[in-house]
C-alpha cells in the first residue's frame, strides 16, 4: 500500500488500551497507533511508566511485522510514522488471544506442573477469551463455539496462522541468539472479512530468553522485576536490526 | 458377571479418598468400593461428615449405573454389596475429570459470564486434569497431548461416551422431574485396555435441579449453605428408585 505522508491525517481517539492508543485517520480503513511508555502485567494490577518503552515496542513491533511480509505472512502493519507511531490497517478484533508455546514457561508451568524451560516436541496453542473483567480466562473450542467469537473455520485459519507465525519468528529470534519461549497474537477481520495478524508482537507479548544464558528478555524483567527491561528491549532491537539488515 | 456373595472377600486397603474408601479383593480385577459420610468441597478446603450420605450415593450412584447397563451403556460397576458399599471392576484411572455441560452454572458461569441458567443448544464438553496440588486445572487437547495422560483416539472414545452417558441420564432425570444441568466423570482402562466409565454418578458429581422449582438438589447445597443436603439426596433417590421400579 502507497501512503502519501502529506496526505494522512491523524483524527479522533478510538480505543485507549494499557499499552497503546489507537486513531481514527481520514483514510479509510486505516488506523494511528501509538505506542505508550505504560507497562502493565497481572491484568493491571501492577502498573508503572518506563521511558523508552513505547519507541523500543513500536521499533520491534515494525521490524518484525515487516519480516513476516517479507515470508509471505500478513499483518495489519502499514508503515512506521514515526519512533512510536505506525500506521494500521482497522480490523474488528476476534475476542480471543491466540497463544503459541514452545518452552514452558509462565501459566503453562502452573497449569501443567511441568517444569519452566522444558521443551515442547510440538507447540501448544492455547486460546484466552478476551474479557478483562473475567481475567482473560483459558477457553476450549466448546467455550468458544458457545461464546460465538469464532466459527469452526475461522477457528481453523487462527490457529494455522498462529502456527507459522511461530515458525517464521521461532527462526528469525533464532538467528539472533534468541528462544521464543512463547507468544501472544491477536487477529481481526479485515473490511472484506479476511482474517489477519494485528496488535503487536513485542517483548510485552512474546517470551524471549537469550539462547546461550536462558536470561529472560522480555516483560518478566517488569513481572518478577528482574533488572531493566529497556536495557533488554534495546537489545533485542538491535539483534533485530542487525538481523533485518544482514 | 455372576459372583457368588460367599467367595467374595475384602482385602487390603488400596486407596482413600475424600468420598470413598477402596478396598482390593480376593477376585482378579475387582474392587470394594465404600462411600463414607464426607463431603468437601472447594478442593478440600471445606469438609464435613453428613450422616447417611455414604448411604445415598452409594445407591444413587447403583441405581444409575444399573439404568445405564440397561441402555447399553459400560462402566465399572459390578453389583451394590451393602447399602454403602459395591463391587467395581478395577480399572486406571484416567487422570481427567470429563465434564458434560447442559445448563449454564458453576465454573462456566464465571467462566464465560454467561448468566446461570441458561440452556446451552449443544452441550460443552471440558476435561480438567485431576492433580490436587495444581487444583485440578481446565486443559484442552494440547495440554491433554503434552502432559501423555491419553492418545487422541482415547480422547474421541472419551468425548463420545461422555456424550451418550449425557444424553441417556438427561433423559432419565427428565423422567424424575430433574434437570441435569451437568456432569462430572472419570474414565479407566480395564486389564484388558477397554475405556469405561468408572468412579461415581451422584448429585456429589451431578448438579441436578428440580425441573419445575429450579430448586438445586446437588452437592450446591453443601458449598453454598442452602440446606439439607440428605434431605434432597434422598429426593433424588426416591424419584429415581420410582423410576426404576416404573
Ligand atoms: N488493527 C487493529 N484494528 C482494531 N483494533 C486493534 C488493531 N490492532 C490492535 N487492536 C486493538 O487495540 C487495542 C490495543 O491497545 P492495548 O494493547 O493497549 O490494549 P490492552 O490494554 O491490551 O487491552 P485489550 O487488549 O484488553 O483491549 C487492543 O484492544 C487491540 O485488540
Ligand atoms: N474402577 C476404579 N478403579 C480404580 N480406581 C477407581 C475406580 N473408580 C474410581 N476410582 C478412583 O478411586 C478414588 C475414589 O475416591 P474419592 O472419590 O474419594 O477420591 P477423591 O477424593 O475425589 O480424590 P481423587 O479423585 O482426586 O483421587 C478416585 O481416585 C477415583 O479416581
Ligand atoms: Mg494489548
Ligand atoms: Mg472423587
Amino acid at each position: 500500500m502507497k501512503i502519501e505522508e502529506s496526505a494522512l491525517k491523524k483524527e479522533s481517539l478510538l480505543y485507549e488500551g494499557k499499552a497503546k492508543k489507537l486513531y481514527k485517520t481520514n483514510l479509510k480503513n486505516l488506523l494511528w497507533m501509538e505506542y505508550k511508555d505504560d507497562a502493565t502485567a497481572f491484568n493491571g494490577e501492577k502498573k508503572e511508566s518506563l521511558k523508552g518503552k513505547g519507541r523500543l515496542n513500536n521499533e520491534i513491533t515494525s521490524l518484525v511485522f515487516e519480516r513476516l511480509e517479507a515470508s509471505g505472512l500478513e499483518s495489519h502493519f502499514v508503515k512506521k510514522i514515526s519512533s512510536t507511531e505506525q500506521l494500521v490497517r482497522e480490523t474488528a478484533i476476534i475476542p480471543l488471544e491466540v497463544v503459541v508455546r514452545n518452552v514452558v514457561a509462565g501459566s503453562l508451568q502452573r497449569r501443567t506442573g511441568l517444569h519452566e524451560g522444558m521443551e515442547l516436541e510440538e507447540p501448544v496453542i492455547e486460546f484466552y477469551y478476551k474479557d478483562d473483567a473475567l481475567g482473560d480466562p483459558l477457553v476450549n473450542e466448546d467455550h468458544i463455539r458457545l461464546l460465538q467469537v469464532a466459527e469452526p473455520e475461522q477457528l481453523h485459519t487462527l490457529k494455522r496462522q498462529a502456527l507459522a507465525i511461530n515458525t517464521q519468528l521461532s527462526r528469525l529470534f533464532r538467528q539472533c541468539g534468541l528462544i521464543l519461549v512463547d507468544l501472544k497474537l491477536e487477529f481481526g477481520k479485515t473490511a472484506d472479512n479476511e482474517i489477519i495478524l494485528a496488535d503487536e508482537v513485542s517483548p510485552d507479548t512474546c517470551r524471549l530468553w537469550d539462547a546461550a544464558t536462558k536470561e529472560k528478555l522480555d516483560k518478566d524483567i517488569f513481572r518478577y522485576e528482574l533488572g531493566s527491561l529497556q536495557e533488554a528491549y534495546e537489545d533485542i532491537l538491535n539483534r533485530l536490526g542487525g538481523a533485518a539488515r544482514g
